[in-house]
């Protein structure tokens, strides 16, 4: 009976951190559940840590002290995000993606949840220990991935918009020079969505000049708060000066190669 | 060391399961990954299948046969859809909440991962089983709600925008008439975005006539395809006809209620 009884509390636990990623839970919590001994779960514990280290497939990670408890870290290997990024590569160098004008079709990518949680899980890994408050987009085509990225790390997500709307209340709005394309644009962000003093993270999908980031770190500014972190899945070769120093991207696309010899360049940052 | 092994072999499938809704792992995938016969694999399925009916986590279904394989089909329960409700009720309740203009502010939940999660599994239970080849919805608000439902049933997402992007490629615009605001708005989809003959499910954060779902039904026509379900988190009141019959909506707000008292009257569908 012991065998199937420990069998079943490592099921049970594993799925109830898995699915609550960085949310921490007491030992009390699981014991009190199981209605076995504190000792017991510690085991169990031990068990799981191993596993997952042994199997890659993240941290367990126990926390000392009165106030302890476990937490599922999401992490991916070094050898994961290599991987990953030159299949996405590979699929995103098919020639069918590209569109008139020599633009990259990749909707079918970023709104994707097998791809999108796979980017998603290098952005967590990357910037996981920072203590970030919130992730910040702007909409639409990076929500997919920082949502994802949000719940990994187990923080709100922040959606900056284009236009004001009734149903978000009093909003602070921006003026911001888009680098690549010199349009004036506007950036929207209700009074109530951020807390002042956060530390915030800001993925997108796509990085060319890099106005939109700067737009979004004079935002964060109307709100003493601090973007502590830039993760883009895409920037493109050119202009090589971006308007931003610190961010991470995961690959890097040549966009002159595909408007003259109709062939995409796109490679891993690794 | 059996012992250990199996625990082992446990987490490894429970994590791999788990992290992949509704994704079909054929037998031979875990025997190759353990060196572990088929057999032995099977009598692992049959504990975790024991362990998650009991312990209400979902279904591990075994599928037999040449292709068989096993998959984990994300599931709440009745109680749980009934609890989950009812706390979003209270939540979204709070007297803070009222906007100037009797708006309702919910972009801290509908962005939430916390919140989007739960709803998303409500919303994956309902419409499990209707052979959905994809999740769709309108920017911005909704989108974090589709891309978690999308997540759960294995499907992609697809996003209808309010304008046309280059980056996009060719694409379809309808206009639609929104029901309440008697605005008549425009709605783009790519052509690349949406394969011929789909069955969709369109998945919205709010409903008030339905205008935006008797639009997507129509832009879905013009892909040769058909919305088999709608679900949105919340719908009004009034109008108390909408626009369209067949929707499954999980809460009901009496918007009266808030422009005439001051106070919000909001309640599950259950």
């Amino acid at each position: 009976m012991d065998k199937i009884q420990r069998n079943e509390r490592l099921s049970v636990i594993i799925k109830t951190l898995c699915d609550n990623p960085n949310k921490v839970f007491t030992l009390g919590y699981f014991s009190e559940m199981f209605g076995s001994a504190k000792s017991t779960i510690s085991e169990d514990l031990d068990l799981l840590q191993k596993t997952f280290k042994k199997n890659s497939m993240g941290n367990i990670c126990t926390i000392a002290g009165a106030s302890g408890g476990v937490k599922y870290i999401p992490s991916v290997s070094e050898m994961d995000v290599r991987e990953t990024l030159e299949e996405l590569a590979k699929e995103l160098s098919h020639p069918d993606r590209i569109l008139s004008g020599g633009f990259l079709y990749m909707l079918d990518i970023i709104y994707n949840p097998k791809w999108v949680n796979k980017v998603a899980m290098i952005f967590a890994t990357k910037f996981s220990g920072l203590g970030i408050d919130c992730v910040i987009t702007v909409e639409t085509k990076g929500i997919p991935i920082a949502f994802a990225t949000a719940q990994y790390l187990n923080v709100p997500l922040v959606i900056v918009r284009h236009n004001n709307e009734a149903t978000d209340g009093a909003s602070v709005n921006i003026n911001y020079a888009s680098g690549s394309a010199k349009k004036i644009q506007t950036m929207v962000l209700p009074m109530k969505s951020l807390k002042r003093n956060s530390k915030i993270l800001f993925i997108d999908d796509f990085m060319k000049a890099g106005g939109t980031s700067k737009g979004i770190i004079e935002l964060a500014n109307q709100f003493d708060s601090k973007v502590v972190g830039i993760g883009v899945m895409i920037e493109t070769g050119l202009p090589v000066k971006k308007l931003v120093g610190n961010y991470h991207s995961l690959m890097k696309l040549n966009t002159s190669e595909m408007q003259e010899n109709n062939s995409i360049d796109i490679k891993p940052n690794i």
